[in-house]
């Protein structure tokens, strides 16, 4: 019953990447909502995905297993919060198992679909609990790293 | 891309409470659910709720306000994650406007309504994402508190 600190606005919490791909928005949702295509590019390479199990519903698990050049595993356990297919996909690793808290709530991330001059504009836009997480999350290489994942994400679309 | 730190087990991160009251639990429900019922209890007495707004869905709001004797108001914000009429809701304070997050992440509340011997087994569970603010929420009388607005909830679901 304490009263709240003055709120930091989202605006200073969030990092936004956006890219335009010449690829109807069904395929680049089909690139990133189906496993066997997600691994080929979640990850900027040479970083793979070993496992990959996305269940696609608000409060569903998603299970992404990424693996370094030299072997080592990194899980990215998350929830997915909200799903509109083709159009939104909303997922943060703020949960587990449904929705107990996880150790720290860090982001959640927002990714959007929307079509634009016959193709699709892709908005991955990451929000923080706080700005010096936002600040950590830039720091540890956001825009290279969502960037170079984009830019393959669009790669995988194209062939479907 | 960091490994995670050894996580802290849940049961250190939640408080829990639970009644039983000799009502049925689609009354107790009610009770929990309905904003003009929910005002005669949620607060322990003689604070007062002043203002209850609950949008019952996944990402819905809830916009409690409780009012102090001395007329001070102090606004709740919260998202619901899941609900299940009679059986459950669950609900959190980490989101604001949809999956914005919130200003801090402090607690999940799980609130689950079962049949017990004619009567209702109520539980209310709150899962800390750290075991710092479980014990500051301790500390803060949550046994007495939410322990006195569920023997509140009790009296108003008998009068249903």
């Amino acid at each position: 019953m304490s009263e709240m600190p003055a709120a930091t606005p989202i605006e200073q919490r969030e990092l936004v990447l956006t890219r335009f791909f010449n690829v109807p928005r069904a395929k680049v949702y089909r690139a990133w909502s189906e496993p066997e295509q997600l691994k080929k590019w979640f990850a900027p390479k040479p970083w793979t995905i070993s496992r990959a199990e996305l269940d696609l519903r608000p409060g569903g698990a998603s299970v992404i297993v990424m693996r370094s050049p030299e072997g080592q595993e990194f899980p990215n356990p998350g929830v997915f919060l909200e799903v509109v297919k083709n159009e939104k996909i909303v997922m943060t690793d703020a949960f587990v198992n449904g929705w107990q808290p996880s150790e720290k709530a860090f982001m959640v991330a927002t990714i959007t679909f929307e079509d634009h001059n016959g193709g699709t504009k892709y908005t991955a836009r990451a929000q923080h609990w706080s700005a010096a997480d936002r600040e950590a999350h830039e720091k540890m290489g956001f825009h290279e790293g969502w960037g170079q994942c984009a830019d393959q994400l669009g790669e995988v679309a194209a062939t479907l």
